[in-house]
């Protein structure tokens, strides 16, 4: 691609390196820009900025936070016995969504994937095992995507506190609510066959 | 969407502005670069921000550019008596991709589009004709799409000029090089038969 402008040059390929951005999205998107108000430029560098180099990870959980602990460590009224264990911020805000969780939560800020070179020492793993070791956590939950790595760092993790005085449980996986049964894969059929649950408490909302 | 952080909330908020970036989206971008060297992330804020508030306008045909005239308008190895009618700066970049082009362009920052709010005064058209007064240019070849509002805009400049000493032609339509005849839509097809060229011609790559 051919740029009459170094400086239009420049900012397509810094957007591009996003992900899923190519070269052409970038050229859309920074010509968006130029056309549209100076200040709206502005805040977006600004923005991201900021969001850089101020941001904190929490001391405890190693969610995103803007201090030291992020609200929910922080929050009294949550319960701190029961910790959930996620893959990355994103999952932290859908299980919030739901509303039924009011414990803590742990961010390993990945999974363990050999294929894209990452071992259990890049993850957040080991403050957790210790803050297991304190003894003040009842209940683990794990909560990572349902795919051969999730199932490999929960695995890990658990090797690691078997022995410890915690309960330890996975989030139940089995037919979306909705789907039509028939399209289910197998897997999940089968196993939601295998683990099915007293009717009463299917009840529960 | 609730944030556990403001300054992940103005990012994501900032970002989400940007076209077709929905919420979703812009927070996996975001997420992404809080991953990568905060180098990153300043380097694309700062060329974003360069770019908008030092960038110019071709004094001569609107196309962006970092000095008074661009790089297109500054070559004396140009035709400066032929003049390339085109929507965006996107138009040249393909255009002089081809490099089957010798003369100038013309940006006009857009297409006649009532629907949007879009009328002649809104585009760069008044410059255009009064190069076209001045009398240097010979020849004015109209490459907006083939679109009602781009037919509506040659339309117009082509009012403008009638009366003036210049030959006007538009780019030509037709099927697509490696098109299957049978899928061609019957407009295209339907011109293509009655504006046939001599076979010489079309030998000519």
């Amino acid at each position: 691609m051919e740029f009459s402008s170094k400086l239009l040059e420049k900012a397509v390929n810094e957007m591009s390196q996003l992900p899923g951005v190519g070269k052409r999205t970038a050229l859309r998107l920074v010509l968006h820009l130029l056309r549209q108000p100076e200040s709206q430029t502005v805040q977006l560098a600004q923005a991201l900025l900021n969001m850089r180099t101020e941001i904190k990870f929490c001391k405890s959980c190693n969610n995103i936070s803007d201090n030291v602990l992020c609200e929910i460590c922080a929050n009294p009224r949550r319960q701190e016995e029961i910790i959930c264990v996620v893959e990355d911020i994103r999952d932290v805000m859908a299980i919030e969504n739901t509303s039924s969780f009011k414990g803590l939560y742990h961010v390993l800020g990945g999974k363990i994937s050999p294929m894209d070179g990452i071992g259990p020492h890049d993850l957040n793993i080991n403050p957790l095992v210790n803050k297991i070791k304190e003894g003040r956590v009842k209940e683990l939950i794990f909560a990572l995507s349902p795919t051969m790595e999730g199932d490999t760092t929960n695995f890990y993790i658990f090797k690691q506190i078997q022995d410890l005085d915690v309960v330890t449980s996975t989030i139940a996986r089995g037919i979306s609510i909705g789907d039509e049964l028939e399209y289910a894969d197998e897997v999940t059929l089968g196993r939601s066959i295998l683990n099915r649950i007293p009717f009463e408490g299917s009840l529960k909302s």
